[in-house]
C-alpha cells in the first residue's frame, strides 16, 4: 500500500487508469491553473481592464512557463494553496511591465476550481465514452444469450424463471441514464469560478460581468456568478460518480454470486491465488462491488463540505481536495474494470 | 432520547414536523399502500384482466378497510415486509369471490416503493413550499439591510468589506436551485414501482405495460419499468435533500459564527441555559449545522444501498427503510428551524 | 415507514427490541435526569454545599415528580435541551425554601450526559447478555454438527474443504471478545459527567471534587473530569456497537449465502413473499447485513460529532443524540434476529 | 490534486508527511512482505516442517531480491493481490532446492496483513511520539499563559471566564489518553495473520500452532489465531485514528475561532491570501479541522468492510486497502501540523 491505490506502483494494476491518472497529475493540474491565468488575462484585455500587449506577455509566458514545484509545495506548506507562491513565480517570468497585471482580481479559489472543472469536464467525457462501451458489450450479450433462462432471485432465493436479457437490462439500463446525465454537464454543470477576494469582483467594478462570461468561453466552460461557498455542483459530481459504481458494483455483485453458484456463468481472466492453485476468482467482479463501497463512503464527506462558513472556506475547500480526486480513481477503476468484466463473459444463462 | 428526536415526546419540539410526520406515520403508510391495491385493481380491470366487480368491490374495501396492526407486526417480524400480511387481511375484508383478484401480479415491493414515491410527492411539495418562504423572509432581510457594509470573511479571517446583501445572496440562491429540483420531480422522480415476482410482469402478459401505465396515472406518478434493483431515484431524492440540509446548515453556520462576534447581528428568540441567565443561544442556527452533518452521514447508507442483488435485495432495500425516513425527518426539521432563524433576524449589518 | 422503524408500530416487529425501547423511552430518560439531581442534591449536602433539609425535599420531590412533557416540548422548542425547563418544573415541585438548591452548580450537559449513561450502561449489560446467548446457540451447533465437512469459500470461490466448526468459530469468537469489552466499560467507560456552566465546577470552589466523586458513587457510574467536549467515551461506545453488528452482519451474510447455494445449511422461520407462495426468504440474516451497513453508516456521524467547539458545543452534542440512539436501536434488532437465527439452524454442512 | 494530497508533488507540503510516507511506500511493503516470508520460512525449519537449508537460502534471498515491479503490477491486475507474483519471482531467486518451500503453507491474506502490521506498529510508535510532543508543547503553553483569564464559551456564546489553562487541558487530556492507547496496541493488537489457505493451517498439521508463535516472535508480533475474516483489529486501529484526528480538529477548530474573535491569541506562521496581502490565514488550525472530518469519513468505510463473506473476501478486504492508508496519511498529516500550530502560538488570553 501506498497512500493512494490508484496510483500505487503495482497496485495501480488493479485499481489504476492512466488516462484519468494523467488528468490527476499535478502537470494537468498546473497547466490548467496556467490556462486559467492566461485566459483571465486576455478577456480583462478584452475589456480594457489590463493592456492587451500585458495579455499578450500573459498569455506566451503560461505558454512557456513550468514552477518550480519544490518552492510550490513550500508555498503550499506557508499558505494552504499553491496560488500565491504560482502566482509569485508566473510575476517573474512574465517580467516587469506586465506582471503586475497577472491573476489580476482573482483569488486562489478562482484559479483551483476553474482548474478542477477543466479537468472533471476532460474526465467526464472519458467516463461517458465508457459507459459507452460497457453498455455495448452488455447489449452485445444480450444479442446472444438474452432469450436463455435463468433463475430469477429476489431476497438471495430462487424466485421464478426469467430471461438473461432481463437481468441484463437491470445492469445496463442505469449506465445509459448516467451517461446522459455526464453528457448534460457540458451545459449544466461545468462552470467557471471567478469572484474575486471576497466573491464580489470588486476590483472589475462593472466589467465584472462581461470580464466573467468571456472568460467562461475562452475556457469552454459555463458562466456563471462565483460558487465560492456553494458546492452543489461539486456534490452533484460526486454523486453521479457514485451512482455510476453503485451501479456497477451492483454487476459485480451479481456476477460474483453467479461465479459462485457456477453454472449460470462462464468467465474468462480469473484470479489466481497463491495457495490453490485451481481457483479462479472473480477479481474484477469483487472490486467492483469494493469500489461502489468506496465512493459510498466518499460521498458522505463531500456533503459534510457542504458546510462553508462565510465567504470562503479553508477547511470545507481542502476537505473537498481530499475526496474528490478519489471518488474520480475509484470510478476510473470500475470503468475500466467493469469493461473488462463485459468483455469476458463467455456465457451466461444454462448451457 | 427515545430511538428518533423527530417524534420524540419532547425533543420534537426543536427537531421535529408536524406536517411531514404525518406523512410518515404508519397510518399513512397504509393508505398509500391500499391506494396501491385499489388502483391496480381499477387498471387490471380496465384491461380485462381482472374482473370490473372485483375491482370495485377491492376499490370499497380498500376504502373502509383498516388493517390489524398487531398482526401487520407478526408478519413483518416473520416476511421482513408487511404485504404478505397486509394482503392476507385485505383478502379477507374483500370477501370470496374477488379476493383472489387482489394484489394480482404484484410483488410486496411493488407496494411500498409505490407508497413510499406517493409519500415523498407529497414531502416534495411541501418543503419546496417552505424553501419559497426561507426565500422570501431573506429576500425581505435583503430589502430591509442589504446595502449595509459587512466585514467579508474567508478562511476565518477577516478580507474585505461586502454588503449584507452579497452574503444573504450566498444563503438564498442555492435554496432556490434546490427548489426548482424538487419542483422538477414531479416529472422526473416520481415514478410508480410495478414488475411482479422477479420484475417481469409474467402473470399479466401482453397487457403489463397498459396496466402499469393506467396504474402510474390513477396515483399521478410517474410510468416508467420497474426499477426494483436500480435504485438511482432513491438516492437522488436523498442527494437533493442532502443538499437542501447543506446549504442550511452553511446558513446557520454562518449566523453562529456572526452572533459569536456579536456586533453584526440582532437575533430574536435566542434559547436559554440551566447554568447562566445572561446567555442567548442562537439554538436554531446551531442545529441547522447539527442537521447538515446528520444527513451527510446518512447520504452514505444510501448510495451503500446502491448495491441490490440480482432481481430484488431484502437487505439493501430494507436499509433504505432505516435511512430514508431520517433523511426526510432531518430535512423537515431544518427547513422549520430555517423559517424561524430567518423570522428571527432583527438586523444584520453594522447597527 | 415512521421516522424509525426500530419503534414503528410493525416494522418493529423485525427491527424493534421492547427491552432496549423501554430504556430509550423519555420516562425512562426523564427518570434518569431526576436521578441525577436527586443523587447531586445528597452528595452537596454531604460536603455542605446545600442543607441536608433541601437534599431530603429534592429527593422526596424527584421521587414523586413527573414533569408536564407538553411544557418540557415548548422548553426544547426555545432553549435546545429540556433541562432548562425541566429544572424550572423541578423546582415549583420541590417548593419554596429548597427550590433554590435544585440543579446547583450543575449545566443541562451534565443532566443529559450523566442520564444517558445510566441508560447506556443498563443497555450494556443487556447487550452483554445477549451475546452469550448467541455464542451459546453457535457453540451447541459446533457441537452437533461441527465435525461435519463444508467447503471453506475464499474470494466467494470454492477452496479447499473445512469443518463446520471453523466456519462456526470464525462467528463466535469475536462476539465473545466483544463481550468481554461491553463488561469492561463498567470501570472503564460509563462515567458520571459534572462540570457546572463552564466545566470548572465554579460553584463548588474547593467541594468540586468530593461532591463529583460522591455523585458517581451514588450513580454507580465511573468518577472522572468533566468530558464535556472530549467525546472519546462516546465513540468509543458507538465503535463497539458497530463493530458488534459488523460480526452479526458478517454471520448473517454467511448464512444468506449457504442459503442461497441451499445444500449446506436448513433453516426453520424463513420469510413468506406475496408474490411466490413457494419461497424461505432468510430474512433475518438478510437484515443482520441490513443492520451491520446501518451502523457503518452512523458511525461516521459520531467521529463528526468528535469536533465540539470550545467549552461546550451545542452543535455536535445535539448530532449524538440524533446517532447514538440510532446506533443502540439497530444493536437491539441484530442482536434479537441473531439469536432467533442461531436457534433456527436446523442443519449445517452436509447432510 | 492528485489521486492522494498526502503523497502529491506540491499539496504535500501541507498534507504530507515523509517519515510516514516512507513506511507507505511500496518499497517498505515489498521488505515487509519479504521480512514475511523469511521469518516464515525460518519458524517452519525449527520445527522440521522445511529442510534448515532451504529457510538459510530463503532468508538469504530474501535480503538481497527485489522483485520486478513491473511484473507485479500485471500479476495483480489478474490476481487481485501481488502475492502469487511476488512468490513466483522469490522462487526463481531462491532456486531449484529450495524454491518449494517458499510461502509454503500460507496465502496472500496472511502475507499482506503481516506485513500491514509491521508497519502499521512502526507507524504507532512514530505517533505516539508525536502525541507527546504536543501535549509537551501545551504543557509549556500552559506554564507560560496557563493563570490568564479567558471567556469560556459554550453553544458558541460568552458563558462565564475561566483561565487558559482549563482550555488548554481540554486539547491535551484526550491526546495523552490517545497515547497511552496506542502505546497499548503492542500488546493487544499488532497481531500476526497466519492461517493458510481456508484459515486452518491444514498444510502444517499439528505444527500450525508452533509455528505460527515462532513466526510472530521472529517478527516481533502478538500471536493469535488467524483473522482472515475477522477485523476488528483493523477497525481498532482506524477508531484510534479517527479519535486522534477528531480530538486535534477540536483543536484546531478552538483556534481558528479565537483566531477570528482576533484578541484571545497571538498566532505566528499564518498563510498568506493572493489576493489580501493583509491576511493571515489560520491554515493549520482549519486544516486540523479538515482531517478530523477526513476521518472520521473514512471510518464508515472501515465499519463497512468488517461484513467479510465465508472465509476469506476480496471485496471487504480491498475496501480496507483503499482506506486505512488514507487514514494513516490524514493522522500524520494533522500530528505535523498540530506540532507545529502548537509551536506558533505566541500568546493565549488576554494581553
Amino acid at each position: 500500500m501506498t497512500y493512494s491505490a490508484f496510483d500505487h506502483p503495482y497496485l495501480s494494476g488493479l485499481l489504476g487508469d492512466e488516462a484519468v491518472a494523467a488528468e490527476f497529475s499535478a502537470a494537468a493540474e498546473i497547466r490548467a491553473m496556467l490556462a486559467f491565468e492566461a485566459a483571465l488575462a486576455r478577456a480583462e484585455a478584452q475589456y480594457g481592464v489590463i493592456p492587451h500587449a500585458a495579455a499578450d506577455r500573459i498569455t506566451e509566458a503560461c505558454r512557456a512557463f513550468y514552477p518550480d514545484v519544490a518552492a510550490l509545495r513550500r508555498g503550499v506548506a506557508m499558505d494552504g494553496v499553491a496560488v500565491p507562491e504560482l502566482v509569485r513565480q508566473l510575476r517573474r517570468a512574465v517580467g516587469e511591465e506586465a506582471a503586475e497585471h497577472v491573476h489580476y482580481g482573482a483569488t486562489s479559489q478562482d484559479v483551483i476550481d476553474t482548474s478542477l472543472m477543466l479537468r472533471l469536464k476532460a474526465i467526464g467525457e472519458l467516463f461517458s465514452a465508457r459507459l459507452g462501451e460497457i453498455v455495448a458489450a452488455l447489449e452485445e450479450g444480450v444479442r446472444q444469450w438474452g432469450e436463455r433462462p435463468l433463475m430469477g432471485r429476489t431476497r438471495m432465493q430462487a424466485a421464478i424463471p426469467i430471461t438473461v436479457a432481463d437481468r441484463m437490462r437491470s445492469w445496463a439500463e442505469p449506465l445509459l441514464d448516467h451517461q446522459d446525465r455526464l453528457d448534460a454537464m457540458d451545459i449544466d454543470l461545468f462552470a467557471v469560478q471567478f469572484g474575486g477576494a471576497a466573491g464580489t469582483l470588486d476590483k472589475l467594478e462593472d466589467k465584472a460581468d462581461a470580464v466573467r462570461a468571456t472568460l467562461a468561453e475562452e475556457l469552454a466552460l459555463i458562466d456563471c456568478p462565483q460558487w465560492h461557498s456553494q458546492r452543489s455542483a461539486i456534490a452533484d459530481f460526486a454523486h453521479l460518480l457514485s451512482l455510476i459504481t453503485g451501479s456497477l458494483g451492483k454487476f459485480g455483485q451479481d456476477i460474483a454470486l453467479m461465479a459462485q453458484a457456477g453454472d449460470e456463468i462462464v468467465l474468462a481472466g480469473g484470479g489466481s491465488s497463491s495457495a490453490m492453485a485451481h481457483k479462479q476468482n472473480p477479481v474484477a467482479a469483487e472490486v467492483l462491488v469494493t469500489l461502489a463501497r468506496f465512493n459510498a463512503t466518499q460521498i458522505s464527506g463531500i456533503h459534510q463540505a457542504l458546510v462553508h462558513e462565510q465567504e470562503r472556506s479553508g477547511s470545507a475547500w481542502t476537505l473537498e481536495w481530499l475526496l474528490l480526486p478519489q471518488i474520480v480513481g475509484a470510478t476510473a477503476a470500475a470503468l475500466r474494470l467493469a469493461t473488462e468484466l463485459a468483455g469476458n463473459i463467455r456465457r451466461l444463462g444454462a448451457a
